[in-house]
Formats: C-alpha cells, structure tokens, sequence
C-alpha cells in the first residue's frame, strides 16, 4: 500500500477523529427528514413555504432585505458579481489571487461572465486596506472573503474591515461578502452575523461547512438584488422544481449548530496548540480566529504519512486523511473543528500528540 | 373566492386525480431512502459510488460511453450546445420556437452563453425535415425535444427523425436530444431509449418528469464530450458536493417507472378519448403518442373554471388546478399520466366525463 493509501486506511480505521461533523453520509439527511411530515409541500420553482420560510430566516439572521437559496455557493456568487458588474457596465471585479472563483471553479466567471478579476495581496497574505485604496478606479466589485480560507483562515482586524468597506462604499464599489464561514467569525469579532454583513452589499453564506448541511448556499441582500439573482438563478439552471432536500437539511444543522461556533472557535485554539508544542509542527494561524486553521510539517509528505499513520493506530486519534505538499520539503494540512473534538477522549488526544512529538523529535 | 381558486380549491379537495404520480410532498424522498443504509457514503464533488453507480446505468441504458448527472436540465442543456458551438466554433444552433431553452430559462442560453439560436418550423407544429434542410449552412447543432412538449407533446414519425438525423450527421451539424420525457416517447416508437439515442450525439433526459423524481437530470455522450461537460457543470456551480438526494430519488423512482411507460401510453390514448367524446373539447394529439397530451375547451377561462370545479366536487375526480388561456375565447390545459390514474374508480371517472359533457351541452 503507498504511503498515501496508508494514512488513508488509518485515519478511516480511527475511531476518534479531531475535526468535522462526522462522515458524509446517508444519515446526514436521513436524520433532518426523519422529524419532518411526509405530507408537507414541496417547493415548487422557488415558491412554497419550505423555501421561503427559511429564506425569510437567514435574511432576517443576516440582517437584510431578502435572500435566495442556490444549490451552490459558485452559482450564488457569479450571479452577485455578475449583477453588481452589469449595474456599473464594467465587468470587472478585484479579489484574492486565492479567491474561491480563481482556484476552484474551472474559471466559470471569466467563461460564462466574461468578468476580469483584479487580484489583491498575494497569495501568502489577506487583502489589507492599502490593497484596496490602490485599486483600479474601474473595478464594480470587491470581494472579501471571511476567514480567508487558503490561508488557514485569517481574518483582518474589525477595524480594517470597517474602514474597507467604508472606503468602497465612498468609491462606489460594491462589495460583496464571500461568507461561506461567516457564522464561524462570529465568535472572534464578537459581533453577530447582521453587523459583519452590514458592511457588505450582498452576503453569501454556506449551509455544509461550519453548519454541516447536504449543500446549498443562501444569497442575501437588498430586495431589488435579489429579485435580479432569482432571475440569473434560472438561466444558470440552479432554478430547480425542488430545493427542498437541501433547504430541510440547512435548516436542521443551522438550528443544531449555529450557535456552538463559539465551541468550536474555542476548540480549534485549544486543539491548535497542542499541534504547536510538538517539534517540527506549527499551524496558520498561530492562535486560530475561527474554528478552522492549517497545520503545516517541517517535514515532505512522504516522511509525515508513515508517522502520522502509526500515531493513528496506536492511539485511535485521527487528525486527517491526506497531506499536501508545502513545495519540496513540508507538507501542511487544513482541519475544521466541528462535532467530533468533544468526543475525543482526553488522554487518547494527550497521547497522541506525546506521541507524535517523540516521533517528530527522534528522526530529526 | 375567484373561478381561479375554486378550481384549484375544488381540485386539492378531490380524492381522485387522473394525471400525475401524486403530490409532490417530502414523502417523495422520504420513501426513496427509506431503506438506504444511512452508513452509505455520500458522492463528493462527482466522485463516489452512489453518483458513479447511477451515471454507468443510465449511460448503459441509453447504449451511450458516459454520462453526467445535473441538479438540472436547464444546465445540462445549455452545457451541450455551449460545448457543441464551442468544438465548431460558431455560437448558433437551431432549435423549435418552443424549446425550454427559448422560453422556460430567461435566455440563460443567450446571456451565459452567447449562443444565437436558429428557430425551425413554428409554434404551430412540429420540426419537419424542409426545415432541417432549409437551415442556415452555419448552425453548430440542431436541437429536437422528443415529445415537442409545448404543442400538446406531439413526435415525428421515427423514420422522418432517421433522415433529420442522418441529415444533420453529413453536413457535420451535431444533434441534440432534449428527451426530458424520453422514457414516455418509446412505447409509441417501440424503440429503446439506446436506439433512439443513436440517432444522436448527445442526449439529456430528466428524472422528474415521468419517472417523478425529486429533480435531476442526465447527460449522455461520448466520454470525451462528457469530460468536458463534466468542467462546465463546475463553472455553472452544478458540481456540488453532494447529489445523492436526487441521484436516490432518481434511481429509486427510474426502477420502479421506466417499465411503466406503456400502461401510461395506453391509459393517455383512453383518457383523451373520454375527453374527446364531451361537447367543444377537443385533445392535441388528438391520439396521444406518449402519456401526456393538451386538453382543449371552445371555451375561454372564465367559462370553464366553474364548470369544472362543480365536476370534481360532485364526482371526486379532478383533471387540473389551473387553465391557461388559449387565445380569448378557448382554454386548456396539458396533461401527464402516472400511477394515479388506474386509482381512480372506473364508475367515477365515467360520471366526471357525463356530467362535464352535459354542462358544456347545456350551456352552448
């Protein structure tokens, strides 16, 4: 069995893992219907009560006009941008080189849009208020990506984020807010969900990450926006008859899990640390903001997989499933704290990090 | 209460519908995974047994190399002709004036796209080989929907849709199945769904129409052409991490339908019949051809809503909620059947069509 394989293998066999939900399967929606009458409505091309009610919800938690359900976030934010752009007649809009858009979705903004994207910052760092005041004066639209997920999820202070958005407001630009773990900043900022998105024209949250849904993605924003995204929302094909199996189950997990981000948040520094005191290990950030952070070895791949599949058997801990590489010599990998950390037991986890650190030490 | 409430009202109220599979209520995925292992791992991102099992079936079914499952047709649609323009280099394609692309998607295929199309034959008939032939030299791919919904579902003869296609095939122009209701179009044809789609090179076919699923679709091809529709379903934002919930459905309700076809054919030509024989009402095809056709009444709306509301409170069967003007002074509605009408009780449904012809007898 390759190495990769190997870690594979022992962190599936591991009874207790650090991060997530618990696995992805079946019984994620089984469990949100079993409670549900079989008897209720189905939404119907956007209208019913199951998809309206829930609409009305996270509009209401996100503190504006009115909101949509999208079966995915890629679909939900080349339809914000795209209308902020067509509004201004400029298509073009400034993010981060690793924007969710720039890395993840085939390059559907520029094929299907025809968008440019400017990007700000580089890719080690988050976009900083000098960034944007040295913008192009022609971008429509700024994106701000809350915690900035390929960098660990680092977050700008409160303060430079009031003052971005101030300053794109004043310019004219808008500024749009990729929120896919937006509930899980709330516990940094100390701030609820409707004031971070205060500072944004139109807000996109996801319902399978922090919240641990099926999928699916709500937009949010002022009335008239949304009635445009509704209408780009059929011509990308994601007006579908029913949305209902992903909205029962956002709502389900949104209800469950919301309001332990502040756990998690606690959790992942907790968790964080432990990984900080073992040689040759350190994770970005040093002291997570979210629940999420990346963990990264002094050491390539191929050196951490055996190391860490041994930890696994021995202890019954898992930490994840696969490295990446961190170019030639370190490999890294990304961890979000969900359901499982508390059921971790204590000395199984205090034995696995003594026992990776003695790994990590001996072979140095 | 307006004539348009009564009839709707009177229709929910009545226990016997003569078209359809039945409400479309959460029970209709509740019941699809009733006896899924909920351990059973999720798909993930177009990776996993439970999507991959599912596309190598329908592929097989329709004797294609591969095939794509799509939250929806609207996408999976667009994708084909984008990627069938794109391999020709010339954004046109020819298409009936009323093909879910023209009218049912807010020019998605336009604005998206930027695809032209060319509108063969008119909203009176359907697409016959002069119009084929007549074409501009330039079109990419000629797009045929089988049954041509929107004029009462209504098919070629097999032989003429033989010549449009090997017409199509040596002028190099690709072919495209929008066979949304494929299934209900083979007992007429007494073809296979694999001899029906080599009549073409692409072919897309729903799951929620007459196999009465919760959404989804499937698109068929070479495995090169999936390939690259498989990167656009990313860019449209249809690449989502999870689509088992309608993959299930899908797969449960295809299993327990698609060998219904017939019963539903038959049961279509004996209900267009009963309506045939009333008094100013007249079906489209007055033979159906599948399990769907179009009722009409010499009627306007207005006329027409009391009358048949009174049917159904007095006989307990119910044609349709809602009519659509048809012209000023007719109206009609369209009809699909499934399991629901061999539950309506022979003496009943007789009753419905005497007195519906003794109302519109009376009144002329």
């Amino acid at each position: 069995m390759s190495d990769e394989k190997t870690l594979m293998a022992a962190y599936q066999e591991a009874p207790y893992h650090v991060a997530g939900h618990g696995a992805r399967t079946l019984e994620v929606l089984k469990e949100a219907f079993y409670d549900r009458d079989g008897e209720e409505e189905s939404d119907l091309y956007g209208k019913g009560r199951v998809i309206e009610d829930f609409q009305e919800k996270v509009a209401r938690y996100l503190g504006k006009e009115a909101a949509v359900f999208f079966p995915s976030g890629t679909m939900a934010q080349q339809i914000a941008l795209r209308i902020w752009c067509d509004r201004k007649g400029i298509p073009k809009v400034a993010y981060h080189p690793l924007c969710h858009l720039e890395i993840h979705e085939q390059d559907g903004l520029k094929m299907l849009h025809r968008i440019e994207p400017v990007l700000l910052a580089d890719r080690t760092r988050l976009i900083e208020m000098a960034d944007v005041t040295s913008m192009p004066d022609d971008v429509s639209c700024l994106l701000l990506e809350l915690p900035q997920r390929e960098i660990g999820g680092e977050l700008p202070q409160y303060g430079e984020l009031e003052a971005m958005s101030s300053w794109c407001q004043e310019k004219g630009v808008k500024r749009h807010l990729d929120g896919a773990r937006l509930f899980e900043t709330l516990p940094y900022y100390q701030k609820s969900a409707a004031e971070v998105a205060s500072l944004f024209d139109s807000v996109y949250v996801s319902f399978y990450k922090g919240i641990g849904g099926v999928a699916g993605a709500i937009l949010a924003g002022d009335a008239d926006f949304i009635q445009e995204a509704i209408v780009w929302k059929r011509r990308h094909g994601g007006d579908l008859i029913s949305l209902y199996p992903y909205i029962v189950a956002a709502n389900h997990y949104f209800d469950r899990r919301v309001g332990k981000m502040a756990q998690y948040y606690a959790e992942a520094k907790e968790l964080a640390a432990l990984f900080n005191s073992c040689h040759g290990v350190s994770t970005r950030p040093e002291v997570p903001v979210t629940n999420m952070f990346h963990v990264h070895f002094a050491r390539p791949k191929g050196e951490m997989e055996p190391i860490l599949a041994r930890v696994y058997q021995e202890t019954g801990v898992g930490f994840v499933g696969a490295l990446r590489d961190f170019g030639k010599h370190a490999s890294y990998f990304e961890l979000s704290l969900g359901d499982l950390y508390e059921t971790v037991p204590r000395d199984s986890l205090r034995r696995a990090f003594r026992l990776l650190d003695e790994a990590l030490s001996e072979r140095v």
